[in-house]
C-alpha cells in the first residue's frame, strides 16, 4: 500500500464528551496500562518552569496538567506522509492524545513491487493499514500534554523513542510493551521543532532499518513566521534488504550490510522513486514548507530542490534559528529540518521540481521525488 | 591540461555597442535556440517582487530587465579555477552573458599523470581547451540577469542545472542539447552565495562523476561585509575510475564504485594533490576568501585550513548567516560555503598552509592542497 | 588503561615561584629544544591585534607577552576525558604551561578486551600512563599564551597540529621531533572553541587513526553564556584494526579499511561502549555542558542524547553561534561543538540516558554510552 496514496485518517479523539472551552477542566486520569512502568511525563498539576532556550523561556509557564483539556474535536492530530495534518488553530494548550498499533506486515520499498519485511505502526485499530513505514504524523504544539499509547500487536516487544519528548528513552522505557500489551505515557512538549521517533526496542538499529520511525511536528507557539500554502513531510530513510534483489520479491533485513552502509534503497517515505510516479501536488504562486525527517538509520541527507532556492531553512526545525537562501542543506541522520520555498510564475513556476539528496549515490538508489507545479487557476492571492 | 595553469581568460562580453550608463536601453532579444523550449527567465519587462529571505526583500525591486545592459567592457565574468574573476564593481544590475561549449575529453585527475575521460564544459569556441572538469567559473551579483548559450559540441546530450537559477530544472530544461544544437536561457539571480551548476542529462550522477560542474559565485548586491585581498575557487569532487589505477592510463567511470561512495580519488578543481605541487599564493598580511564548492557526487567536505581558524564562514555562501571562529564546516555535496581568514604576520605569518577535507581518507585520495603564504614585501597596509 | 577510570591528574605548573598576581613580570625567555626550528607563537612583546570574528574584536587588545605570569597554582589545566578540568576563574589572560610525552602502547579499544596498538600522548613524566588515546584535554582562556612541549618518548617522529593554534601546520612545523626529542612552542589562543590537536607526522591519517588526538578547550574571555553543574569531554573517533576481531586480541591497523571507512569500531574516548559498563554521573536538576570533539579520522558525529533535547549547540564550540532546542547535531570530522541539556525532575529526571552518533551503524560499533542521572539528594538549588 503506498503511503502516497494512503486518504488523511482522522484519529479518534477520545474525551470529546469532557471537552468544553471554558471553566475549570477535570483533572486528566493517568491510567497506565502497564502499571510497572512508571509514566514518564509531568505529575499531575505541576507547571514546569521553562527550559532554557525554548520558547517556554520567553512565553507564559505552561498550563498545569489539570487545567488542560483534550483538543478539540475538529482538529486532525495525524495523518500518513506526505499529508500533514493542519497546525492547530488554537491557541492554547491541550491534550493531544494519539493511540498507535505495531504493525509487523510487508511493504512494497523498490521499484518492480519488490517487498520487504517491515515492522511499523499505525493508527489504533486500523486492521486496513497492513503497513507502518513510516508510520502516521503526530502534529502538536509547544505547551501541548502529549498522551500517547502504544498497543503491541506485533510479536516481539517494541516502543517508541520519541526526539520531541524529555524524560528516559524520549518514553522508550515506558512504552516498551510485549505483544499482546498496552502502554501509555503522557509528556509535554517542550520545544518547537521537526522530531524524529523510532522504536528503541531490542537491537535499535535492527527496527529503526526495519522501518519503525516517523515524525512528530511540534508547532512553535506563536505559529510559524511565515504563512504556508503546501506542507509536506519528507522522511528520508535507507534500506537494506538481504540478498539479491533480482531474485526476490520478499526481502529480509542484511545486517552485515546496514554495518557497512551499504544501503539498496536510499527512500523517501518508504518507497523509493515513489513521487517521480505520483509526484507532490502544489500551485504556481504556492509557498511550500517541507518538514524533512531524517531517519536513516545511516546516511546524512543533504536535501535539495532542483530548480528553487529554499528562501528558508530552520536547522532542527526550531524557527529560533533560520538559514536564509541556501540551494542545499544537511539534515542530520536522527534529526530534521523545516524547509521553505516558493514556486513563483516567472521564476519557478508551472512545471515539475525534483527534491534530492544531493549526495546522488543515494538519490540513484530511491531518495529523488517530484513536485508538480500546476498552473494557477487564477492570479488571485498570488 | 592543468586548471591550476590555465590563464584567466576573459569572456567576450556581446553587445558593447549598445552599452552606455545612461538613458534608456533597448529591450533585449530573446532568441532562443531551440524554439521548442521556453525560456525559464523572467519575462521581459515584468520586475519579480522580492524573494523572502532574499537579499531583495530590504533592497529595492529588481530592474526590469528592458532597462538592463550589458556587464561592463572592463568586468571580467568567468575564470578558470582556483582564479577568480573580480567582484563587479559596479552596483547596477547588469546582463551577464556567457557561453559555454561542452567538451568531452581526457583530464589528469591522479597523481603520475593517470588520465580520466571527463565530460566538461568550455567557454565557447576555446578549441584550446580540451578538457573542462571543473568548467570555467560565472560570477555575477544578486539582481543580475544571466543569459546563458550552451553549445553541445559533444556525442550526446547535455545541459546546465545551475542552483542559482529559479526555475524547472535550474535551467536544464531548458538548455538540453543535443550534439550540434544550442540553447540560450535567461535568469534572473535572486540570490547571493556560492552556487553549483552541473549537467542534468541523461544519468545525473554518471554526468556529474564524468566531472561536468563548476561554480557560479553571485556576489552580495552590497558587496561582501569584509574586504578580502585575494580569492580563490575550491571545488572538491570524487572520482570512481573503473580498473586497477596501476594497469591503466586511461580510466572510465565504474557505475558500481559510485554507488558505494568508494572513490579512488577525491580532488580540488579536478586533480588530486595538484595544489600540493603548485600552491595557492598568498601574502603575509593577507585576507583570504576562499569558495569552496562541493560537487560530490558523494562525498561531504568538513572543509580545514590546517594552521588557522576562519574567522568567517558564511553557510551557502549566503552572507545572511555567518558562523564566526571555527575550525572545520561541512560543505554538503551539491553546496557551497564561503570561508574567509587571514594570514598574518606573527600568527599565521610566511609558511605553507594545507586545505583539507578533514575526513582525512578523501585527503589521503589527493583532497589536499597548500597555501603558500609568502613574506610581505613591506608592511605598509597590513 | 580505561580513560574512564583514570584519576584527574594535575599538570605540574612550572613557575610558580616567578608569579605573582601584581607588578611587573619578568618576560617569558623561550628555549626551543630544537633551535633550528623557528617558533610560532608570539614575538615577544608584541600585542597582536584583535582577529575579525574573534572575541577580541570587541574586548581590549591581547596583553602583551611580557606582562603575563603562568596560571596560578591553584588551577588544573588537564585532565583525561571525560573528565573536564575545571574553567579558569581568572579574568586576565596567563601563560598556560603544559608539557607531553609521546606513548607508543597498547590499548583496549573494543569490548571483550580486545587490544590494540595505540600511539597517543601522556602527561610528561608520567610513566603510571601506558596509553594515551585519546590524550590529555587542555584547557584555557581566549587570550592565554600556551607554552607547549612535546617530548618524544616513542621509536618514530611525531609532533602536534593544534586547531586552535595559528601558525604553520598549527605547531605542526615546530613540534615535529625525533625519537628523544623535545620541542616546545609557545602560541596565543585566539578564538574560543572545542578544538581538536593531532599528530600530523609521517602519514597524517595513520597517526590519526592510531589515535594521536585530543581536545583543547579554549573557554571564551568572559566565560560561558550559562552556568553548568557539570562538564564532560567526549571524544568521538573510528578504529580500523586489521584481521578477524574474534582471533586476535591485539591488532594493528588496517590501511585498506581506513581507506574506504570501514571501522570495526566506532568509539567514545578511545574505547567502544565504555560508558555503557561506567555511565557518566550526573544529578537530577544538573545543567550539563558536553565538550564533544570529532577525530575521526573519517566518519561524521550525527550526535544525539536518547530522552532529551540540547537546550543550545554552540558549533564550532564558539558562543557567537547557538543553535537552539535540537534533537541532533552533526559534528564534523577534524571539528568540534559543544552541547548544553539540563535533567529536570519531572522532565528527564533520575534515570539512564544514552549518548550516540544516530547514524546507528557507527552506534552499533560502540559509539553509545549512558548518562545516569542520579536523585537529586535535595531539591535545594533546583
Amino acid at each position: 500500500m503506498k503511503p502516497a496514496l494512503r486518504a488523511l485518517i482522522v484519529v479518534v479523539v477520545i474525551g470529546l464528551l469532557t471537552a468544553c472551552t471554558t471553566g475549570p477542566r477535570p483533572a486528566w486520569t493517568y491510567t497506565p496500562a502497564t502499571p510497572s512502568i512508571a509514566p514518564s511525563g509531568q505529575p499531575s498539576g505541576v507547571p514546569p518552569t521553562a527550559a532554557p532556550g525554548s520558547d517556554d523561556s520567553v512565553l507564559p509557564a505552561l498550563t498545569a496538567k489539570a487545567d488542560l483539556g483534550p483538543v478539540p474535536a475538529g482538529e486532525v492530530n495525524t495523518a500518513y506522509a506526505p499529508d500533514v495534518p493542519p497546525a492547530a488553530s488554537r491557541t492554547n494548550q491541550a491534550i493531544v492524545e494519539v493511540a498507535f498499533d505495531v504493525v509487523e506486515g510487508v511493504q512494497a520499498i523498490g521499484p518492480n513491487g519488490l517487498e520487504y519485511t517491515t515492522w511499523g505502526y499505525r493508527l489504533h485499530g486500523d486492521t486496513t493499514v497492513t503497513t507502518g513505514t513510516p508510520g502516521p504524523i503526530i502534529r502538536a504544539r509547544v505547551g501541548d500534554l502529549l498522551r500517547f499509547s502504544l498497543t503491541n500487536t506485533g510479536t516481539m516487544p517494541h516502543n517508541v523513542d520519541f526526539h520531541a519528548v524529555t524524560g528516559q528513552g524520549g518514553g522508550a522505557k515506558d512504552t516498551t510493551v510485549n505483544p499482546g500489551e498496552t502502554a501509555v505515557i503522557e509528556a509535554r512538549l517542550l520545544y518547537p521543532g521537526m522530531f524524529m521517533y523510532h522504536c528503541a526496542a531490542g537491537d535499535v538499529p535492527q527496527h529503526i532499518a526495519q522501518g519503525m520511525y516517523l515524525p512528530i511536528i511540534v508547532d512553535p507557539r506563536g505559529g510559524w513566521p511565515t504563512k504556508a500554502d503546501k506542507e509536506f513531510v519528507l522522511v528520508q530513510s535507507d534500506f537494506y534488504p538481504k540478498g539479491s534483489v533480482s531474485d526476490s520479491t520478499l526481502m529480509e533485513g542484511d545486517w552485515d550490510a546496514m554495518l557497512n552502509g551499504k544501503a539498496t534503497y536510499v527512500v523517501f517515505n518508504g518507497k523509493a522513486f515513489q513521487y517521480k510516479d505520483a509526484p507532490l501536488q502544489v500551485e504556481e504562486g504556492d509557498r511550500v514548507r517541507l518538514f524533512v525527517m531524517n531517519a536513516g538509520p545511516n546516511l546524512r541527507s543533504d536535501f535539495h530542490v532542483v530548480g528553487n532556492i529554499f528562501d528558508r531553512v530552520y536547522p532542527g526545525g526550531n524557527p529560533a534559528q533560520v538559514i536564509d537562501g541556501v540551494q542545499t542543506w544537511t539534515v542530520p541522520t536522527g534529526g530534521g529540518a523545516v524547509f521553505e520555498l516558493t514556486f513563483k510564475k516567472g521564476q519557478s513556476g508551472a512545471g515539475t521540481y525534483a527534491f534530492v539528496t544531493h549526495a546522488f549515490a543515494d538519490a540513484s538508489k530511491g531518495a529523488v521525488g517530484l513536485i508538480q507545479v500546476g498552473k494557477a487557476a487564477t492570479m488571485a492571492g498570488h
